[in-house]
């Protein structure tokens, strides 16, 4: 069996991030599916794998990811030596956590575009602490397209049977409202689509409203009518089951219910909310999420790109009990992806190169 | 026992709002809490009681609302006589339907505002027939504040643990950027501190962020800086426990594992996609809802007004397959509040009114 390589960058040391990508490679059957490697730094790895007390793991540094071994029990990583034990605080922004959190990302992306990796997982970043370091990017999302240097691209939530698409993501909400256009939400239709093929998805592409009740015919707000019934309409023309605007407030109880392949949605929060909610799971005692299900994947790359649906959750960073469910399936859907899929879901010239790296066994 | 008289306004002709009308009035435990009875017209009722066949029931038509006898098996209505057996069609928008659909919540209005009945409860109106009629207000809620003669009002939904009430609600998402102002959350704030002591609702009131990740510190729009911080202190230093602004797609997940009395969301969608979630729930074979469980709840108005979650759905009207559990809670809550509540949720002058047309048992 082919087992892909995975580059799996841990995120913001100050946050949650090396504590769930350590906790997820303490799970015996992501060695069975795939060759995971973190990407981070050695000082950060230690002190959470003392916090964790997961003394049965060793931590090895590999040079490169041709070296991994891939056994289970021995927790591979490269280290990019950023940071020094007390150069950054648990649960505190800064310059130099943000700095590292994105040379890890940018790493895993040159990596991938090389083809020594087969895919890259992240584990969330702080956005402030990025843009304190210099690096003025809204998110993953929009690193992995400058790097990619491609355009047309988006990220899908997947939640059970709910896939979710974005037309924007990390922009104000006045800002928006002039980026719902034509172009933008029939691409964002064609990518849906080319998910939904890529992940064995059945059903029509749902295109959500933007406005109240889409707008109820023009009553409140005229994005449907100017950008997103012609787009639908340019997508059927194009042999795609694009069906809506369909009021946003139902779109997604129906998808959820297995009637559509992905759901087309026109912002960050109109996806996230019911993905969010159809996955995460919270202690009543205590208000604090006890599950993460939910995981978020960029489509339109050359590169395979999965992540966990969460944030860095500075509250609890340290205290040993973030859940690493979400870790664990963007880790599953990346090796399932990179296995199977990735002929059809990315570019010809990278697709040859995801092939290469992958380890027999 | 008081029985609290409650006005049902059966909403659009062509929907299935007479059917659900009539369905929950078919329920014996409705008449062990209230008096019921529907505004409409003899025309769509007799027809949508044949479609039912409802053979045990008989419609009764009273005069005024001191005329019925609330006793079960005689559906009580007041027949205002807008419709002729064939001047509208099932399914179909039109003016005719409109208008009478407005004119029933008109009286309604009118008998809660002279104290004939204790509560308004709300089948749905099409928007877009209200419009064709003439009467230029976008939803039921736009209304009820204007013939009270009242500005600050809100709607609140309310689906198990999850209430949910709305700064903005049937206005463009480019308005909203606009309408998202100091004075409009605070306000909100206050109705929704209002709303959970009339519910008994425990817990903070949450405030949403309106822009995603709520801006994560300006970096994506500046409504949170500029109206919903400072109307959460506002609101703190009148002694009302908020707490915000928490991003949107988290906020709805603790709310509905009890973290939360009520969430103050900022426009229609963001607080109708949980609620919907929560409360739907969907035939995975035929994609048609099996369950409505919502309610929506206007509160600061100087009478009670509850309503179904749910629309028109004149793609079943007249099949007989709609479902009324929507429509059995919102008479349930109405009952309650008129009951127990109203000094509370109600200005004092119409207190003295709600509490005079409820009927002794």
């Amino acid at each position: 069996m082919i087992k892909p390589i995975l580059a799996v960058t841990m995120g913001d040391p100050a946050g949650i991030g090396p504590e769930i990508s350590l906790k997820a490679l303490t799970h015996k059957k992501v060695y069975e599916n795939a060759v995971p490697i973190i990407i981070g730094d050695a000082a950060s790895l230690e002190k959470t794998k003392k916090i964790l007390a997961l003394d049965g793991f060793v931590l090895s540094p590999v040079a490169s990811p041709n070296q991994a071994k891939g056994g289970y029990g021995q927790i591979e990583y490269i280290d990019l030596g950023l940071l020094k034990p007390d150069s950054w605080k648990l649960g505190e922004v800064s310059k130099e956590a943000g700095e590292a959190a994105f040379r890890y990302v940018e790493t895993g992306i040159q990596l991938a575009l090389k083809g020594e990796v087969d895919a890259v997982v992240t584990a969330p970043i702080n956005k402030e602490a990025i843009q304190l370091a210099g690096h003025h990017f809204p998110g993953h999302t929009e690193i992995f397209s400058h790097y990619c240097g491609i355009n047309d691209y988006a990220m899908i939530l997947v939640s059970g049977n709910l896939r979710v698409i974005h037309v924007t993501t990390h922009m104000s909400m006045r800002n928006v409202c002039d980026a719902i256009t034509y172009e933008r939400v029939l691409a964002a239709i064609r990518l849906a689509k080319q998910a939904a093929d890529s992940m064995g998805a059945k059903g029509a592409i749902a295109v959500a409203g933007f406005n109240p009740h889409s707008s109820e015919n023009g009553l409140f707000g005229d994005e449907e009518e100017r950008a997103i019934i012609p787009a639908i309409a340019a997508a059927r023309r194009e042999g795609i089951e694009a069906e809506g605007p369909i009021p946003a407030d139902t779109v997604f109880v129906k998808a959820l219910a297995g009637k559509y392949a992905v759901v087309v949605a026109m912002y960050h929060d109109q996806g996230h909310i019911p993905v969010k909610l159809a996955g995460f799971h919270v202690d009543e005692k205590t208000g604090r999420f006890t599950d993460v299900g939910g995981i978020n994947c960029t489509v339109g790359l050359p590169i395979i790109r999965t992540s966990v649906d969460h944030g860095t959750a500075f509250d609890i960073a340290g205290l040993g009990i973030a859940n690493e469910q979400s870790m664990l399936d963007a880790i599953e859907m990346a090796a399932m992806m990179a296995r199977k899929n990735a002929c059809k879901n990315v570019r010809k010239n990278a697709c040859k190169k995801v092939k290469e790296p992958c380890r027999n066994s």
